[in-house]
């Protein structure tokens, strides 16, 4: 186990109607005026961001609004909302109403509004996020685990460069609330994407070369046991709110850090779906159900170890051999995405003829060579392991 | 699953030499002159509290100190901590140097220190903390898990009454440093009360009659096998890093509250071993191994179902009757404890006559008719219990 530091200070507030205590909430913690960030329209529609306003509202807080944001939300939004934060004085804070792309966005704005330079250098690496506005969040799409994260994905446009970063306290939100009903209405798809998502952020830890950490282990375990669980039924019955809570919870776990403390993270399934994305404009979660498989199968034949614990204890098999385990386990959670109606090759992604030379020459050129730790990858590693997707 | 909140506010700083920056994150948080709270010497003979004084004057901190703190710990040294706190104004924060009764009595302190009243209010359920002094702690024995929980618990000397009391935000300390190299002298018996102790701490919450908390079942399940596992190396090899690692983190995440989140916790177990310590005296952990397999045994015949669960997903028990299953778990926990030294008898434990009447009317005058959620225990139900630990 590695030293390691950890502090996740967001106060959840989880159950049905925990979006009505924004306004109690974000006044004890302060808010005076947030800027409002939200999607392309679902939160007005079905009139949560009006109860969001009264909410605010009764407790003698006024906000501002910023709407329009896009899944692999863009860089123009966040100049926006900078824009706005620096015209209007008032604005103290920033309240994300909506899924991770909000929430990124949100946080994007909270730490470029303090900062003077252009914010695109947190996200380049020229600068370091030392300050931002609070932020809170009201989710309604479980995934990203942005709520109770300190990251952000921004894409920026010119280039179609979609980079991570994280901060150990200034992105936390200072509140999330999260009402599983309010994600009844999720189509299956995008249920099912935010799923992979959230087992993909669990995995991006758990297949990690630092030996010795059996209680991050069994937790990450214990997180995909939970999500295998209740996924088919979200699937099968969009009301269910007992198992729509169990997967709002479980992406917040993922993501929120507890999953990686004692070890180095990989994230080079991440990077090479980021690719996918960037290019091809493929839902984040259905990208990941596609690679993860293909980079596990890879390393079925290069560093096994890893691959065959989490078929022996997340997917039940019962093989000795490390590669036969790791393959046999690398098929029942194909069949567990087919079966939750994801793609496990580009081809059902709808990516009929990829570029793979220029896939991984932007993977590397934004995410170095090698890249990865469970077993740092070459171009020929990453060429490879793409054309295990096909 | 149940609506709840949830907020861990500390910062964890874990691995080799983590004492060593208690001065620099002491000072980051604000910590001007904190009341140095300490134990009946170990910290004293082994270096440790100079070098923390040390790490402090480094950063222009003064300090004031308090130890002699007993297992169990009692309200008189709350009451000396209070007036020192009171008698110097320049005290301004807690600073715990050891295990779970130097920081019970650290944030008993913090509080009292804030309150014009009598502390024990607090206790006795006559007023609500809604102020604490800023608690830090660098912890030295993996056990009670106070060092992340808002929970403090103190007996009153006269009377010997043992309570505990829980706060959702001002006793859970600002910082913790953890450094499993600090616990490789920790005797083996205590080590093993110790793991008893966090494994109790989840079993309390995991044993609950809430249903469909996949998520928070499937975490707790996995910390339990995480100690169950690590354990033995513990008491086979003190120095085994990885192992104490481990053990160290699997207790802080026990009693943070992560695996009540989402559910009704019991914790009749607790009260049943805390009318055992005030009475006779035995340490907390290794009354719980008694008294564990006990209440179990009872709900194996009146509640076993999620008994049942614990046995097949923990203990790695096959059998398909509830009642069956339950029963071979128990028993596979029960040699669990004895091959880490623990007891699991009355007798084991030193208590060869016990007044089990007393016993049974304390508990129910402290904690109330009927006790616990999991399965409401009334008087009988609780003779019946304190005899199967015979």
């Amino acid at each position: 186990m590695d030293n390691f530091t950890f502090c996740t200070p967001t106060r959840y507030t989880f159950g049905r109607g925990a979006e009505d205590k924004v306004g109690e909430i974000a006044a004890s913690l302060g808010f005076r005026h947030p800027l409002i960030v939200y999607g392309q329209g679902s939160a007005v529609r079905s009139g949560l961001l009006d109860r969001v306003v009264k909410s605010l509202q009764d407790k003698d807080i006024e906000c501002s609004r910023l709407g329009g944001v896009k899944p692999n939300p863009e860089d123009d939004l966040v100049i926006r909302g900078i824009e706005m934060c620096r015209e209007n004085v008032e604005i103290d804070s920033l309240l994300a109403v909506g899924g991770g792309s909000v929430i990124d966005t949100a946080k994007a704005i909270a730490a470029g509004a303090c900062y003077d330079g252009d914010f695109w250098d947190f996200f380049c690496g020229k600068a370091k996020v030392e300050k931002a506005l609070p932020i809170g969040v009201v989710l309604t799409i479980p995934a990203a685990g942005s709520e109770g994260s300190g990251n952000s994905v921004i894409t920026k446009r010119e280039g179609q460069v979609k980079i991570s970063i994280r901060t150990d306290y200034w992105l936390r939100p200072k509140f999330a609330l999260l009402d599983p009903e309010l994600t009844f209405t999720l189509p299956a798809y995008q249920s099912a994407a935010g799923i992979v998502d959230m087992m993909a952020h669990i995995m991006e830890r758990y297949f990690s070369p630092t030996e010795d950490v059996e209680v991050t282990d069994r937790l990450s375990e214990g997180l995909l046991l939970a999500i295998i669980n209740e996924a088919p039924k979200v699937i099968a019955r969009p009301d269910d709110y007992q198992a729509r809570a169990n997967i709002m919870w479980s992406g917040t776990l993922a993501h929120n850090g507890i999953c990686g403390c004692g070890r180095a993270e990989d994230w080079s399934s991440h990077a090479l779906e980021h690719e996918l994305s960037a290019l091809y404009g493929v839902t984040h979660g259905a990208g990941l159900a596609v690679v993860f498989p293909a980079w596990m199968t890879y390393m079925a034949d290069h560093r096994p170890q890893k691959i065959a614990q989490f078929a022996r204890r997340v997917m039940g098999v019962d093989l000795a051999d490390d590669r036969a385990a790791a393959l046999e386990g690398i098929s029942r959670l194909k069949a567990f995405f087919t079966s939750i109606g994801m793609p496990v090759t580009l081809a059902q992604l709808g990516v009929s003829d990829p570029d793979i030379p220029s896939l991984v020459t932007r993977l590397h050129a934004h995410k170095g060579d090698p890249l990865g730790v469970y077993l740092p990858l070459s171009p020929s590693a990453t060429t490879a392991i793409y054309r295990l997707m096909l």
